[in-house]
Parts: structure tokens; sequence; C-alpha cells
């Protein structure tokens, strides 16, 4: 399991390459737009952490993503200067496809079911390194620095709601949070209809979902499952899980378009709707905002 | 005029109270989004500095406007627990009149030309203190710690492009600016509909233009006209003028919901259309988010 110092390290390297996003206030709480960070998301701090880690990176890095990891990686391998190889399913928007390939990227469509093994053997071949989505300690440290910068921008802070998939990002930053501060609370935000961490969380034991249950939400970007390193930081730093409904979730997206003026995804609103569940107050974590304009439009004249 | 340790001491007061906005990367350039701020928009700069130096607000402010200036000056008084009264004309949209309300202010309804008198019949009743829109070294120096945070934030920056009205914003930027790197460029934008500062400058003295004519924009809030206070910051300060068309507007409020995540206003995006003209680079100041949802939804659609 990732410690403090490995949060404090990772802050020092990502900083001059990320936004310092602000805490906005929202109602009787607070926000963290990390949907303002360059590729849109939160993904960009961890991949840029776990870039700058890779001893010899000249052979490049390589990574396995339909969403904001891709972005995240490629940015952060031409950031460095270094190739980057994106393996992305053949069900992914064209827009996506272009937007990597935009940043320097190669990209290469697969089959749904191939991705692990053509990044895999793009490893090989190319003697590249792999930069997984979540299940890295590096990873991890790099999303935590979310964590350091609630506690010192909000000192008095009681409540960070922080979205739950893979579990990277709150893993990173409950680590951060609850080794400074043990007695603010921290909440995983998960949708209804991929609960299976909250599921987890009531067990005692990590709760294995079918992944057609968990590709059932409109938040694209929450539909993997948690791996046994980041179970490890949840089990242990977690205090509670909020499960919202779909209509929950668009309607937080509508909200914050209109009352906070972000463009928001669906998966990057979990955290504002389980924020307004628990009554409001407290620090939501905004994790993305690359949402299909279409789906906005939509909302917003709903 | 106002002068540099005006602007330092405007921050020092509304520090606790704003957002400190960051800036973002957007192509080969820079955002400033004051559309983060509470109400959306930099106005609650100047109206925090005015009302904190009110030698005694306990009898109350007072201020007329339609639009960002009503809710600023309505938060500010909320903020320091005095009361307020907002003078808005019968024209001013059903959502604005209930969004100031929501901040605790006292509302008056008037014909669209009673607006500054009835202003001052309730100054001269109530012994409160009036808080002008632009025309006011207080409401400047609080706008004009946006430049002191560009520099601080990027020291490099050779170019700050910030939209013009009545002018109190790019007077405050521009005076903090230049009194601390002359060599930075300041450039005001304009909607071409409403340049009446572009021709100002071109003509090398103050020219009025129809407030009909000014009012064609859809650029509702830079339909103002400077002061004799703030057109002798812009003479003063300003490097060059840029005017965009009602299209290069509403094409830079699409292009900041898709590629920043950024809900602007027209008004908000002058600069950064100013920006596109002038081939990218710098930083450009996004003023206010409050734009109509409906209007978002047609450019987003379209």
């Amino acid at each position: 399991m990732i410690a403090l110092p490995d949060v404090q390290a990772a802050a020092r390297v990502i900083a001059p390459h990320v936004v310092r996003t602000p805490l906005l206030p929202f109602g009787s709480g607070w926000l963290k737009p990390e949907s303002l960070q360059p590729i849109g998301a939160f993904k960009l701090r961890g991949a840029l952490n776990a870039l700058a880690r890779v001893e010899d990176p000249s052979r490049g890095v390589v990574a396995y993503s339909s969403g904001n990891h891709a972005q995240a990686v490629a940015y952060a391998a031409r950031l460095h200067g270094v190739p980057s190889a994106i393996v992305m399913p053949s069900n992914t928007p064209e827009v996506k496809v272009e937007a990597t390939r935009a940043l320097g990227a190669e990209v290469f469509i697969v089959g749904i079911t191939e991705r692990v093994q053509r990044a895999q053997e793009l490893v090989a071949e190319r003697g590249a390194v792999l930069i997984p989505p979540f299940d890295h300690p590096d990873v991890i440290a790099g999303q935590g620095t979310i964590g350091l910068e609630v506690l010192a921008d909000l000192p008095s802070v009681e409540t960070v709601v922080v979205p739950m998939s893979g579990g990277g990002l709150i893993s990173g930053v409950a680590t951060a949070i609850k080794s400074i501060k043990p007695d603010v609370r921290v909440v995983g935000a998960e949708p209804e209809l991929a609960g299976d961490i909250a599921a987890s969380v009531r067990a005692g034991e990590l709760v294995r979902w079918d992944p057609v249950d968990r590709a059932r939400t409109v938040a694209d970007a929450l539909r993997d499952e948690p791996s046994e390193l980041t179970w490890a930081h949840i089990s242990a730093y977690v205090d509670d899980v909020v499960t919202v409904t779909e209509e929950e979730i668009l309607g937080a997206v509508a909200a914050l378009a209109r009352q906070a003026r972000l463009v928001v995804e669906p998966s990057g609103a979990v955290a504002v709707a389980a924020q307004a569940k628990l009554g409001g107050g407290g620090v939501a974590v905004v994790s993305g905002g690359n949402i299909d304009p279409a789906l906005l439009v939509r909302l917003l004249a709903g």
C-alpha cells in the first residue's frame, strides 16, 4: 500500500504540469473541479506521476483505455517527449480516438476483449512500459495529490466525497487525508447500477459484479471494478459509501452546468449527487468533464 | 486614477471571499476563468472591495443593474450582514430577479430609464451607500486583483486580453499589470457592434455611441460605455483594442464548453474570441458564466 510520503513526492513531481484546481463554493459545500485539468479529468495526475517514475521511458509507454486515461497517458508522454501507444476497443467513440491521436499517441483499435493482451504484446515487442489506469502505486499516489490540496485549501473540512470505480482516485485521496487528519470523513460515491464497492463494503470483502451489470450506468468512466491493491486502501481508509441513481447523476450534471458553470460528464457528477444525498456540505471531487455535447444539450433542454 | 497600492490593498481585503481562479491552458494560451466566482462573474471582486471600504455600511447599500453587478452587490452585502437594495429594469429576466432576491436583496423593478433616479432616491431616503458598477476607484481596484493573480501565476506572460464595456475591469487589470511589468501587452476586447472604445482609441478621444447601437450585441454585459474615470485608465494603459463579430463570440462560447469544459456567457467569451483573432497565446479573461441555458443548448446543438 502507498503512504503519505508517496503522495507528497507525487505532488512535487506533477505540480508544474497540472492545474491547481480551486475549491468552488456550491450550496453549503464545495467542489474540487478536476474537470478543469488539460485533458478534462483527474487522470492526468496519476499518469504524470507514473510516467515520471519510469526508470527509462525512452522506449515509450503503453496504455489501454477508451476514456480519460488514454488521453492522460498520451498528454503526459508528449510532455516528456516519449512515444505513447494507446490500445482502444473498437466501440470507442471516434471523437475520443481523434482526441488521443491529436495528443501524438499511436492508437491501436482492437476487439473489446483483446485490449489487455494487445497492450502486453506492445510492451513485449517494444520494451515499453505499461501505465495501468488504477492498479499501480504510482498512479494511486498521483491521484492522492487531490487530497493534499483539499486539506491545504480548507483545513476545516469535515467530509470529502470521491467517486469510485477502479478505486485509484479514492485510494490515493483517502490515504492522503486519513494520514494527515484521521477525523475527516472520506465517503465513496458510486452509481447504484455499478455499486459493487458498496456491496463489498456491506459484505466486508471484495464482491465481484458481472461487467455487463456494471456497464448499465450512464457514468461510463465508473464501470470498472477495484483491484486487490485499491480494495486494500478502500477497506483501510474509506468511512462510508453512498450510491446514487441514474436520475440523480443526470440531475447533478444539469445543476453543475446551471449553478456552478461547469461542463461535467455523468461520472464526474456522481460525487456531487452523493454530496446532495448527504445533505450538502463537505467537498465533492468533480472527476471529469468529457461529456458528449448531445447529452448535455438534452439535459439542459429538458 | 487608482494606483498599484490600491489594487494590492483590495487583494488583501477580498482574498477570503473570492475564488483564487487558476490559469487554464487553452490552445497555445491560457484562460482566467472568472466565471467560476460564486455569482458567476468577476464583478464580485469590485463589489466586495467597495463594500469593505464603506465607512458605515449599516444603513445598507444600493445598486442599479440588470446583470452580474446586481448579484455581486447582493452577495457582498449578505456576506457582511448589511441590507442591500437593487434597482432592476422591468425587462430583466425573471431568473435574474429571483437569483438576486435569493441572495437576500430587496429588489425594486422600475422602468428602463428610471434606474439611476430610483437608486439615488433610495440612497437619500435610507442613508445607504451607492455601489456603482464600474465608475468608482474602489470597484476598479477590486477588479484589478485579477491582474495581480495573472502575473503571480504566469510571470512570463506577454499579452493579457480583457473584455471592455464600462471599462472597470480593464482599468483595474491594466493598472496592476503596467505598474508591475510595463512590457506586458494589455489588449481590450469588444464586440464590433458595441465597439465604442475601439472607436475612441482610433479617434484619440472618448467617442459616444447611441445606447440603441451598443445594445445590438448578444454580449449583453458589454452594452455600457466608459466613464471619464475608466477612459483615463484605458487611455493611459491599454496597448491595443480588438473587436470581434457576433459569430466569433458565439463560436467562442461553444469552444469553451467543448474544449475547456466551461459554461460561459457571450460577454465572458469576447476576450477569448479576441485571443483567437490575435493568433492564440497570452491570457484571456473569461469574465462571466451566466448564460441563458437555452442559448447554450442552441450553440452546442448547432
